[in-house]
């Protein structure tokens, strides 16, 4: 095709690619090249502009390693990591949301009820709940995980003063399907905002904080695993997380409480906990394997 | 916006922008993201897939450099690069086409008439022509600059076989409008193809070549300074420019000749020419600079 112009440089593009490109592949690189070329025409994208986005990307691809990836992070800023996973968890179990750049391998196992607060700074936590299938039958094979940040707002490990495994467990439901444990609050915490993500952040108004959260693995044979983290309904972050990882099932509500007997029998260690605690009862939806 | 679902997600993009943010900056991050949830969307992107895109990016940072940028060559191998040029430049002139990564500075001056030729290998190309305004009256201030491979493909940058400008010049037309020299035949060539851009051409069935063209930049008081390129209508590669510079009003006869006696007297050094040699005519057209 000689007459590259602006209303032919699309079928161009299609029309330089072989036909025995893989069908997927091609599907893809379609509607890719199909919304690039829209969005130059529609925003009349000048050289200048274009020249911007250049600097942009090289300036991520300077500031990536092997302990961050600003690609992901501009990913997850424009909600495009947050839509992936939203179309590939479409079902009624539990939302998915970010697994994030923290999760570790080998957390060590808590059993039901353990605490995991331990000589952690900030207010208890303690959470309990169930693991279920879509008709609320208990599912008894489930293992979970759990990470979060300390009363300081970074993971263990992003902080030299914290263990390994600070706040960092596994833990196997038992036949009803529950789980329970004594946790300490997560914080609020900010992404990596000294790249050309942040720059972008500044020149939208948008700040570049998370609401805190628990983040939790799912796994039980027969069912999908799920990966998701859980918000306190009354975090100040909840309506602009930067990540967009937010959905309305993911809220949980922190209740104050200070009556300790109120507190199921098997909460042993949970009984040394500062005074007000949060008590939270957040169930788990897993979906069977094949749906 | 707590309700973050995969209906929402664009506009709790878009809310979560400040209201003061640059106009024409909250435009065009508008369109992007837009059309960057759409695609994913439309191809029910799966996670894999966004993997598979994440690692092309976070390898094209890798592979880029102050000598070359990949992220640069992603944009001319999807026709971003010509997609904006073309936008920027739709006027009654001569089409604009992409600088490339080959230009320099401060190339000699050569008299009208003059050989660039010397001892280059390769067939013997005689040009000339006029620059012209749209109603077709010479533009007698134009000052033009010329730059190519030579016949193995490479330009003088690339090559230390050949001197810094060697295939280089700048030209000052006359009181006609009137540019020539003699030089010699370019070739094509392939964009760099060892990253993951020529993975991407290889998976879609297209080749990184390039066919043959001269590069110009044309600079006139009062009237657009014009950056392009001009092809030969034989090129074999003419119908699948790997970064789709071609346009119509681009391409050029080469004219096969054997007569000398054809060519203009102020052509003196042509006159050493390899037989046969080729004879091509093209003019160029500005526009005036408030057009």
């Amino acid at each position: 095709m000689k007459d590259v112009s602006i209303e032919t440089i699309t079928k161009a593009f299609l029309a330089y690619c072989s036909d025995d490109t893989d069908e997927r592949t091609m599907f893809v690189l379609k509607s890719m090249v199909e919304h690039l070329h829209a969005f130059a025409k529609e925003t009349q994208l000048t050289h200048d502009e274009w020249l911007t986005g250049i600097n942009f990307l090289t300036k991520a691809g300077e500031i990536t390693d092997s302990e961050r990836n600003e690609f992901v992070l501009i990913s997850d800023t424009t909600g495009m990591s947050t839509l992936v996973d939203m179309l590939g968890s479409q079902h009624a179990g539990t939302s998915s949301s970010v697994l994030g750049p923290f999760h570790i391998l080998g957390a060590p196992e808590l059993p039901i009820g353990g605490d995991l607060k331990r000589d952690n700074d900030g207010a208890t936590v303690v959470i309990e709940g169930h693991v279920k299938d879509p008709d609320g039958k208990p599912i008894t094979n489930a293992v979970l995980e759990l990470w979060q940040t300390a009363d300081n707002g970074l993971y263990s490990n992003q902080d030299d003063a914290q263990d390994e495994y600070n706040l960092r467990c596994s833990m196997k439901v038992d036949e009803n399907g529950r789980y329970a444990m004594t946790t300490v609050r997560p914080s609020p915490y900010k992404i990596p905002d000294d790249g050309p993500v942040g720059d972008l952040l500044r020149a939208t108004g948008r700040d570049a904080w998370r609401p805190s959260h628990l983040h939790f693995i799912m796994v039980a044979e027969g069912y999908k695993s799920l990966v998701t983290e859980v918000f306190p309904s009354d975090d100040v972050y909840l309506d602009r997380d930067a990540v967009f990882g937010v959905r309305e099932d993911l809220i949980m509500e922190y209740q104050e409480k200070t009556d300790l007997d109120e507190l199921p029998a098997d909460l042993a260690v949970g009984r040394n906990v500062t005074q007000p605690y949060y008590k939270v009862d957040f169930d788990f939806i897993l979906v069977p394997e094949n749906t």
